[in-house]
């Protein structure tokens, strides 16, 4: 796999699909089908789907809700008419009781009738717009993962599903801070806008060059760190509830969809 | 005149104008006609009143026109059907190349018919929605004039109009902050967004404690100074242009108008 990302110039969430159903694209997601909607997927079982589904509906800057699914049914035909969740990402995770258990191709042979598949909005849809406004995004410069910290800030809790807010940083100057703010607003169903800027300490960020996931990225003296919902909350909550079975996606490797990024916006 | 807010409510712009026009109320006009755009004033001789209105063309976040008025006709129609800007507002400053020669309390000795009226918008408009928000305006709760500074971002030239933007500073805690931006982003024609936040250094601000126009308020640790570009710009290029003749409103004594706040919002 050598695929540059201008390669998928003029590809469709759907191309993308194939290819990754197919078994010939093993790489994360990043870059391809330029302009669709990427996803977090969470799947759980349907005795703990209702609590969830409220966990996102009261969360919904770091739990943004695309879809979900009808229990048992792979199909999620908001997000595409051919999509089939067991096998269009090309890498999940299993977990059990809380502990990745498994890293698999697809679901084939984990699936189950009482499954239920939710899939949550990516960052990857609002950092396209940043880069249409002008703006850098420093770990795409560094060519790293995002900087993700674990924060103060406590989920509403659903039934079991509870635990702290994760977000991700970027680093800009101030008057790019505010260009970030407006352009991200348009865009609440991928996380939107900031949740906290500047002043880690105040959310509980000890130290802005220890993320808890991802890697660290440079904050200049002329610059802010600005902080965003993170898709990675619903993982850390899964990990902390331990639910006797969960799939996840695994890190960058995204859902595809047929949905375009400028259809998510609200203006 | 001992005139409470509330005495103020149901009061229209054309009410407040009515009893400025008969000289029974003297006082600032903030808190009049709630819910009505207030603008500040600036007045000109036709020879320099195209190159300031490419001067508002060029810096609409400092001076953002409102309305501009045929050469010696004092009436503004599209602020009021009946406003006459020789009356109708309670304070006038009269300047002579530069230097102020005079505060009356109508311009019927000092009219000529070569004036063009401007009126930009106001900060009190973008006030009242962040105060609908629930935000605190820390010079309100403070009961002092909004801190104004001269920065090192220079405005667009136009003939001989030139100068430093003033701001205008509210602190906010970050989340705060960043609400701010999403609600002054709606209202473009009273400044909009903010310019800058925090790091007041990078815009030349050396000591947050001593602003240039209007009163110091606290910045506590947990929050940012936030900046707004201000209706005194062009108060302060027409004092460094020294044009030959100019009239502006006295501050704090600003023109109420027949349009609501509300119809400013853009979204």
């Amino acid at each position: 796999m050598d695929a540059t990302i201008s390669s998928f110039k003029g590809e469709t969430g759907r191309d993308a699909r194939r290819r990754i159903r197919a078994g010939t694209n093993l790489a994360p997601t990043s870059g391809m089908a330029p302009g669709y909607v990427q996803g977090n997927l969470a799947i759980l079982p349907k005795a703990l789907a209702a609590d969830f589904a409220r966990f996102c509906q009261l969360n919904p800057k770091p739990c943004p809700l695309l879809a979900s699914s009808e229990p048992g049914d792979p199909r999620l035909p908001a997000l595409g008419e051919d999509l089939d969740i067991r096998t269009d990402i090309p890498l999940y995770r299993v977990w059990k009781n809380g502990e990745l258990v498994d890293e698999v191709r697809d679901l084939k042979g984990v699936w189950r009738d009482d499954l239920v598949s939710f899939v949550l909005g990516c960052s990857f849809s609002f950092e396209e717009a940043l880069i249409e406004n002008g703006l850098e995004i420093r770990h795409q410069t560094c060519n790293v993962n995002v900087p993700m910290y674990r924060t103060s800030i406590e989920c509403k809790p659903s039934g079991s599903f509870h635990g702290p807010m994760v977000v991700s940083m970027r680093p800009f100057k101030p008057a790019d801070a505010i260009r970030a703010v407006q352009v991200t607003t348009r865009f609440p169903s991928v996380h939107g806008a900031p949740v906290h800027l500047g002043k880690p300490e105040l959310i509980g960020i000890k130290d802005i060059a220890k993320p808890d996931y991802g890697d660290a990225v440079p904050v200049r003296d002329d610059e802010f760190p600005v902080f965003w919902a993170c898709g990675v909350t619903p993982q850390s909550v899964v990990a902390t509830v331990k639910p006797e079975f969960c799939i996840t996606h695994a890190p960058g490797y995204m859902l595809v969809t047929d949905l375009l990024n400028s259809q998510l916006a609200v203006l």
